[in-house]
């Protein structure tokens, strides 16, 4: 039996989705559990990773079980035994096809900022900026990134050479809540840092210190030193990963 | 020049309020960045410690300082240096004969309980219960401990025996807010666990394991073996301290 599983997780205890070795990963936390239920090793398959620190409410994983029990049950067994940073939000039996990873046709992100200097919650779950922000000159540097482009400018500089880095953005907003700025941002797929380095050239535009033309100039480079920006994992929420009907 | 200070802060990183060479305390953080400013050990006052993962919104200290600055640069001197999970929110130039422990005249604190057990971002910041709550005995287990008491039974056992344990609430109650319930109590002052002792106490009234009855004769016992509850630490913030005119 194959199960989709919805996720939620405070990434900021965790190294990150992605087991490697050198602290706990949300993938390893999830095993281990389905370690104890199963008596033997169960490997899960996320959507895509998640960065040190950046959270899920809508991550998504599947796994193979021979159990035989509810959807229902599947999700209260998981959530009496994971820690409480890491919390399943649904179940669903799928078709033995059915692949986390390849079957994902779009994601969106939320990426929050504060300005609020006075807030000692926020320090895990906010990107912290205090510069005054522009957020009309930010919601138009959004749009420059909408559509189909080369993203070579805005991910990791490790990414191999021969890899495609076209992605499409389907959306991308700021919007202003009192002193809390809320990035939405919806695409195909995003390459390693891709949302971070995007919001955070958007801040730099609210800010004055890029101007649309040279964040389009950024993206036309198709260059891995064009962009030195990105923004802190803190704010980052993988909010939806979605499965449409090819 | 004596200035009074109301801080917020986020206890989860921290052992509590008191330095105890054991780990770091808030008071230590708040005490190196004014050793920075001053250039010398500055000593604070708070108006009573807070337990290892508890909170505060409005907890009040106060020192001495021969820096000639204003109170709103204060605030920022003191948030530019200090930890995102310490945030000053206030500053104010009182008489020298004031003093935040001793001239304390009031304390309120809130509770906070959630019944979510998929919410991945509330285990540091509430406490969790996932058993039916029945609100109305709770608030009627709440009106049991206002009014003056010897509160021995709902105390650390470690407290000296000479110690005069009567203590005054002024106000105690518990609201539902969807999945989350709300303690509010305020009281004259408050000995080492009391809060947590009475939220737990009223939960156990709340799930039918303990009476009306029986937490009046844990409260008339006096004795350190009454009660066995106290509410886990991280629900736990301190309000306010207030400093009436006598």
């Amino acid at each position: 039996m194959r199960y989709k599983v919805t996720v939620a997780y405070d990434g900021s205890p965790y190294i990150g989705w992605q087991t490697q070795n050198r602290g706990d990963s949300i993938e390893e936390a999830i095993e281990k559990v389905l370690e104890t239920m199963h008596g033997y090793k169960v490997s899960i398959v996320g959507s895509g990773r998640t960065d040190a620190r950046v959270h899920a409410k809508g991550q998504v994983f599947h796994f193979d079980s021979i159990l035989d029990i509810t959807c229902e049950r599947m999700i209260e067994a998981l959530n009496a035994q994971l820690d409480k940073s890491i919390r399943i939000q649904n179940v669903e039996i799928v078709e033995d096809t059915f692949h986390a990873r390849f079957d994902a046709t779009a994601k969106t992100y939320m990426y929050v900022l504060s300005q609020d200097a006075k807030d000692p919650f926020i320090r895990a779950y906010m990107g912290v900026d205090y510069h005054p922000l522009d957020v009309e000159m930010m919601q138009k540097a959004c749009q420059l990134f909408i559509g189909t482009h080369d993203f070579t400018s805005f991910t990791s500089t490790k990414i191999h050479p021969d890899k495609d880095r076209t992605r499409t953005i389907y959306h991308f907003d700021v919007k202003q809540k009192g002193s809390v700025f809320q990035f939405i941002v919806r695409g195909d797929s995003f390459l390693r840092y891709m949302v971070r380095m995007m919001v955070q050239t958007v801040l730099m535009v609210g800010k004055g210190k890029e101007s649309l033309a040279s964040v389009q100039a950024m993206l036309e480079a198709k260059s891995k030193h064009a962009c030195k920006y990105k923004a802190e994992p803190q704010g980052l929420y993988l909010m939806e990963v979605e499965y449409g009907k090819e």
